[in-house]
């Protein structure tokens, strides 16, 4: 059975992006979220995350902060599914990767289905936010960077009501600790 | 020479009250970021925590929600240092335990002071944060506690610029993990 979950670098104030994210500057300024990536010690951390991904949701924000990322997806091989009230754009409308579901259960059935027997990752913190409330999200990995932002875009929003979850892992590693969370149902 | 640090019970998604914090209920509702406190796992590195305060700095808002500590102050024995632009109150006004200070620069001064050879410690986020834009602050140490509370007082709030921080230490335990951050200088 597919799981769904996310993995974001986030800083340790909470943020997944610099300050002010916007078409073409997605991760917005002063960027050093991603810098733990190159190290060998967290490859493997990272490939067994990006293996998992069958399909990907992600919102609207993201997917114009990231210029509808040129008509393909942000995994390598995996299909997107953009979870959004407004009409999908014209643009890139034949594109195989990318698909459009008008609420966060459609994106993620959709997403599984499309998946298949792989896991489906969510992108972007509102969308993640309210996966969350919906009940629909596994797990949350949280690649922790040692740096306080102090301004961006929130991994996590406002939520209706607490959510426990349990922590599954967690590994140190170079530049960045990788906290593995499973939410309790 | 005295360190300047934080040690709080906080969410995954970074709140250190629950919803509602206010004057008798300082801690908001929903209240779980305490339930690791009892573990006896836990104690040894609460205990080592709690050995090396010499004077707390707190904030006005904190120190209203705890209904002005009773005269006393949140540490067993430390001397608690308000940092608040509004004047003292008077009551309380002869307890040697509670100091008043205009500035976070004046309020860390002093409490740096009255602890002697040992550490200061700083409660609240809105306090922390200031502390940490002032330069002021060597270490936080995050109890991350597995649950969202979705709302509440955070942690960490707006910063002008970005702060830099090195992971000394992670201790995953029983229902929370010890995240040691030392702030680059």
């Amino acid at each position: 059975m597919s799981k769904v979950f996310s993995a974001l670098a986030t800083s340790v104030d909470g943020y997944i992006t610099g300050r002010g994210p916007r078409p073409g500057h997605g991760l917005g300024d002063g960027g050093v979220l991603f810098d733990w990536y190159g190290d060998p010690r967290n490859a493997v951390v990272y490939d067994s995350l990006v293996e998992r991904v069958g399909a990907v949701v992600t919102g609207r924000t993201t997917y114009e902060d990231s210029e509808m990322f040129g008509g393909e997806g942000p995994h390598p091989t995996a299909p997107m599914v953009v979870a959004s009230h407004r009409p999908a754009p014209t643009e890139y409308a034949d594109s195989e990767r990318q698909f459009f579901a008008d609420t966060i259960e459609a994106a993620i059935e959709l997403a599984k289905e499309l998946a298949g027997d792989k896991d489906v990752a969510i992108q972007g913190g509102i969308t993640l936010t309210t996966a969350i409330t919906a009940g629909l999200v596994d797990e949350v990995v949280i690649h922790q960077v040692p740096v306080l932002l102090g301004g961006g875009r929130r991994l996590f929003n406002d939520l209706p009501e607490q959510v426990r979850l349990v922590l599954v892992e967690a590994s140190p590693a170079a530049g960045v600790i990788h906290l593995h969370y499973r939410i309790e149902k």
